[in-house]
């Protein structure tokens, strides 16, 4: 046991270290360069090489993105999971706030009355927000659904959909459906996700902003 | 995009589907008996198949856990991605509580002091809980590395270890040093884990004490 091949290295270095890591994994895999770290820190998170070749990125997405965040765009997420993963400090710094209404009383009675999700209900909330709006959905194929609904009835029109739900039921298709609704997305294609891929995916455009 | 072959399915029935899915694939492969609702949440939690081999099971520590939850055992994680994750409601319900220290002054401060992180100062931290304990790591590899070494100072002794840090810097070693702890343990060996992946297990060992 005390045999294990530690490397030792400081707190504040690991991070760093870890990017290196995926550096090096990845050789002669080119990355787009706009859509780079993006990719590595999903990787960083879930250590799965997949999302290399399952993320998918409108055209300027990211470039995109960013620029709505230095704008002020907020996010509005599925889960608290990922709403507590996304660093709101560094959002908040460029007007930005993260929000979560999956707790929210009026969304559980509107799920419960139309027989639908919490997190589609949590869609049509996000409606009532007037700002500019990045959409992050890191479990429910349910709130892709219903947000491509939304887009088509001209009711919401998100600077950017992350669309990242996990799982085994329609969440495939939730992410066809939803690269087909004329918004810039990120979307992992095929069953994976998470909503720790979400929260990624959102502090890698925050990150990137400052070229950190 | 109509043509999107949607399975038309109530909100409530989506997770039995999924279970069922996640059964149906796993086709002859065989699991333990008293395992197979963890694996099974765990694949649910992240559509990735790769946990069937990667997680390992002390002996009967399924079954020890679930007791000590049964006898008011709470639960301490490394990240509040994970802790928002653990269903706190139905935890209460056997006495138990769910904690997260990453945000505390005190910890954040030792931390610094010590040259540490904080999720390894958040487990120096649970040494003084004078409960029975259950220790959820999602996240840091070395906040697996301190609690080794709290165990063989014999200053805590957790009912559970759940070691499924994720990533590229002393995962993969972290967790071969706590399966020789001598303490039950739920482990995905590798590189593989998250914060989803400690609320999944944690879940499962929850919901199985009734069956469900």
């Amino acid at each position: 046991m005390n045999e294990l091949d530690f490397e030792n290295i400081l707190p504040d270095q690991i991070e760093k270290r870890s990017f290196e890591i995926i550096t090096q994994e990845l050789g002669n895999i080119k990355l787009a360069d706009e859509n780079a770290d993006v990719i590595k820190r999903v990787i960083h998170t879930t250590a799965d090489f997949e999302y290399v070749s399952s993320l998918c990125f409108s055209e300027n997405a990211v470039k995109h993105a960013r620029e709505a965040i230095l704008g002020g765009a907020s996010i509005v997420t599925d889960t608290k999971m990922a709403s507590v993963g996304i660093n709101a400090i560094r959002l908040s710094q460029y007007g930005g706030q993260v929000f979560s209404f999956m707790s929210d009383e009026d969304v559980a009675a509107d799920a419960k009355e139309n027989g639908t999700t919490r997190a589609a209900a949590c869609m049509k909330k996000a409606v009532s927000i007037d700002k500019p709006l990045i959409i992050a959905v890191g479990n429910a194929p349910t709130a892709l659904i219903k947000l491509e609904e939304l887009i088509r009835e001209k009711r919401i029109k998100p600077e950017l959909i992350i669309g990242v739900p996990v799982g085994f039921v329609n969440v495939v298709q939730s992410k066809e459906l939803i690269m087909g609704a004329g918004i810039p997305y990120i979307v992992a294609k095929g069953r994976k996700g998470g909503s720790n891929v979400a929260a990624a995916i959102c502090n890698a455009l925050i990150y990137g902003i400052d070229g950190k």
